[in-house]
């Protein structure tokens, strides 16, 4: 279905870890073969790779390129550059995630020998890829089940092929329906500051024969009142037990905005981004980031006075009660949240 | 008050028609001394002056400076000039009504010696200039009646005295409570897709040391939610006869968030942008504007793939329903508005 396979990937002859490098998109499609670790730190870093699940298949990917050609000493090889990648962004739950999933395949195997054990963990870096691809495609299906043919669908920031190892989340019932012939008009927020949604969604669904339009966060409004959207469907960072949900600043706008005017809501989130130790969005703390962001790059000259005060979170919190329904790969959750989420989370 | 006197104003020797251009905000302050009728065309073209008061000021003072020095073919002359003038921007409701209002008063010194012609010209053209900057000023002071000291205030775009004689509509207020010492803090939206919010208002706020923070429009909401904000005030493009009014491009979604926040939401209109022919917002065309604004403009390179499919309406019409007060130069309005709407539109 997609015209890319992948954004992230192992090559052919399993020697490289590919990543189509995100931050020369929409200008330029650029695959880099990576076998370096400092190449490979550095992709993850500048987010080269981007969306948490793949930064972590770009970690087992990279992690076994690495180690493969090692014989020596292996244990501590393999030790040693989990460290190191997991040093590119610390924060990053997903990196670590992957990394200790490679760590449990190389314990399992211990006395094994050495080509059995780098095979092993091949094939669990493979796996990590192949279930991040299933829950996807299976969020994809049970997202299509709320939609009809020809719906107008508003997304914002990317949630896309670009940030999983393949269909998305947000995007999933996007190209499920696409496959369908739905003919779905897909409307992307532009998404400000950093933009993802021009740069990024914009990018993919093109490049997938989706018909999408680009609109300025400030349109969505608008867009709605002319009856433009049909439904709204974002992902998420995190949803807490009781089904808030941090997502890319200005998704709390617009879920507030589709409920004024009618429109569902939809929050596509496979069950590892339900986190049921977190009762309700006021225990996230939302990052605020620097606010050149705002004003600065991207630009060809600043739009603001250098030095001017800004509020620039990351992202935001979008109350429960606006949600209309939360998509996981096992089925779709309605309020009152609570006992869907643990339910779904407990299902293996 | 101001630190920048006028955005538009004459020379003291009364020979140049004054601009700060605001195309190079925010830059660099350049203030433009034209006395040649293809320089003040372009600079009303291209909207080195801008926003609907200053247009109607900056076109009563060219059509002054141009014909000063004629004394052959009077009447022919400004007509001729007139014509020229409003083709700079055709449908820019002040541009001609100004010129209108400077032709009447030739109309009605018609017999009287040139030099008092002149003068009788020179005089209608400081009124205008005058009646705008005393309009804004009761603006002001009637909508500081609504908040108290130290309140956050949101606004969107730029209505200020960029856009008129001085004061503005929606940082009327926020003047008058500086000048009163109520300590505002001022978050000012960066308005996407034009920027506004960021290259004129933070300029303006920053030049009159006004606490001003910068955000994206996205990041609204969470300020909201935050409890930063006490009360949004913008301006708008016409209000209709039963108070729905149309605005830049976003103002409807921050009307609907501030409702749904609990915060107060004021329109600043001066009676001249009332229009009681409009029943309601339905009738009111919005305009739609190029896409490459949205991914092209202002952007180091392109944010979206060239060709991209855009939604781009200059302005969107907020509900009635959303609006807490309509704050004109007579007083404040309250829902329902027809009523106080007809009232205010027949003070003179």
């Amino acid at each position: 279905m997609m015209n890319w396979e992948y954004s992230v990937t192992i090559s052919d002859d399993n020697e490289y870890l590919v990543i189509l490098d995100q931050t020369l998109l929409p200008s330029e499609e650029k695959y880099l073969y990576l076998n370096r670790k400092e190449d490979i730190l550095e992709a993850i870093r500048s987010l080269r790779v981007r969306g948490a699940p793949a930064i972590g298949i770009a970690a087992a990917f990279g992690i076994y390129v690495l180690i493969k050609h090692i014989n020596d000493d292996f244990k501590k090889a393999f030790d040693n550059i989990k460290k190191y990648l997991i040093s590119a962004r610390p924060t990053a739950v997903n990196l670590s995630w992957a990394l200790e999933r490679m760590n449990d395949t190389l314990k399992e195997n211990d006395g094994s020998p050495l080509d059995v054990i780098k095979e092993e963990l091949l094939k669990q870096a493979l796996l990590i890829q192949k279930e991040d691809e299933e829950v996807c495609r299976a969020i994809g299906n049970n997202g299509l089940m709320l939609l009809d043919k020809s719906m107008g669908i508003m997304t914002h920031c990317n949630a896309g092929g670009l940030a999983t190892a393949k269909y998305g989340t947000a995007l999933a019932p996007v190209y499920a329906g696409n496959e369908a012939g739905y003919g779905f008009k897909v409307y992307a927020n532009e998404t400000r500051p950093l933009l993802q949604g021009a740069r990024l969604t914009v990018w993919e669904l093109q490049k997938n024969n989706v018909d999408v339009t680009l609109l300025c966060d400030n349109a969505a409004s608008e867009a709605m009142r002319r009856g433009y959207i049909n439904a709204v469907i974002t992902g998420c960072d995190r949803v807490a037990a009781n089904g808030d949900t941090a997502n890319k600043i200005g998704t709390s706008a617009l879920a507030i905005l589709a409920r004024e005017y009618g429109i569902p809501f939809y929050i596509c989130s496979p069950t590892s981004t339900i986190d049921l130790s977190c009762k309700t969005g006021k225990e996230i703390v939302i990052e605020e980031r620097d606010g050149e962001e705002i004003y600065v790059k991207w630009f060809a000259k600043p739009t603001a006075p250098m030095g001017t005060k800004t509020f620039n979170p990351a992202f935001d919190i979008t109350d429960q009660k606006y949600i209309t329904a939360i998509i996981t790969e096992h089925g779709v959750i309605y309020p009152p949240f609570e006992e869907g989420l643990k339910a779904h989370k407990k299902i293996k």
